[in-house]
């Protein structure tokens, strides 16, 4: 199994850090492995305490069902098929956008969750980090 | 980061009872420090006990995510962004009315959560808390 | 069943808030009623975080064996009657010295848990609330 | 209240993770806030899983009672005054060495908290960690 190193997870959190400055919004961001378990987190100053488990939540969800959980957010609505989703694992799993899983040589190494924002600004900063891999 | 003292909560608190009492409705009355941590509680005689975690989660929630819980209500509902926001903390996070950030100079000093009727009479009671600071 | 009012409960915080200033040791200190549920909370400036919780549980543990947590602490340890106790409620039972049930007429109607100090501590200014019944 | 920065929490992990290689142990090690909330995290490669929480334990521990992990776990052991505290709150409290309090002009900010070996050794990278500050 290939996995994120703790210094490819840097540089991703560092990239998805200056675009959360960018865009003026602090940001928890946090890079889960490919055994979706955390390799690196960060707060930045003032990001909202609320989102440092969903930050978490959103990087070990992307990497449990391995697609983005912008993917999963229409699923889990009433009276679509994954309906309840989160209830299989509370706390861990999270269907907001801005968890996304990293790929490399067609596989999956872990994933990137950002939460602090929009869920919009969320998954910019996300996809932000993930380009950085 | 300044925090809310005890004497300050304590203030807000006996502000939110009398007009509990006002509109005679028992309440449970929280609030939490800024860094999300319960200050002081105080359940008024005949309110609901259900509502002895709501309030606190509601407290927390308001400083959580630096915004009135009435704020996220409308976030949470189905097909929008926040759904399931609650299963993120479970116990800890709630997206009722009746959360209120307290603000000092411009800085988040911490939270007061109501709870104890309807969800109109919860957000009035925080507000006349909130009002004392 | 008898209950303890908020009032009572608050008259017992102020009187064992001042026994912690005297010994100058800032405390976590909760009352709970006839039916075990938190009725009063006070965490004085800078009294440990960690011991919110565990002044609940003494409060609750004292109500709920109906006995000081003091003399339940021999019975918790190991190779004795009630070792493993904790367990049976996780967060909510607590051996610890600091909890004391509150009785009125030959009944119990509530408790106090004190928590922030050495145990000893604790367990002094839990008294001095109790006392002011 | 003074509450640590991410750019400190990130220098001392920088610190900790040097002395963690020098020593050749690789480790999971978090800095919490001054309301004990994580601000930052980092685990090395090859560092044991089952230590993410538990370095994360000790971090929000060592802030919860405002002294280092290491001084806690004498008091709980069988037959001493704080037997049984890990169960006050359930995953978040732990008394191994490896957790340390961090302290500025007499204030407490936050904690750091390391896990990855023996407890020696979380205590000394800790402890390099602390001294970074």
């Amino acid at each position: 199994m290939s996995t994120i190193t703790l210094k490819s997870a840097h540089r991703l959190i560092e990239a998805a850090s200056a675009e959360a400055e960018r865009i003026g919004v602090p940001m928890n961001i946090a890079v889960v492995d490919a055994g979706g378990n955390l390799t690196a987190f960060h707060r930045q100053d003032g990001a909202w305490i609320g989102s440092i488990a969903i930050s978490q939540a959103k990087a070990y969800t992307a990497r449990a069902f391995d697609m983005p959980t912008a993917d999963l957010q229409p699923m889990v609505q009433p009276d679509q098929p994954l309906y309840g989703l989160e209830a299989s694992d509370p706390g861990n799993i999270i269907a907001f956008p801005g968890g996304i899983p990293l790929t490399q040589d067609g596989q999956i190494i872990g994933a990137i969750g950002v939460s602090g924002g929009l869920v919009d600004q969320d998954q910019q900063v996300a996809a932000a980090g993930a380009a950085a891999l």
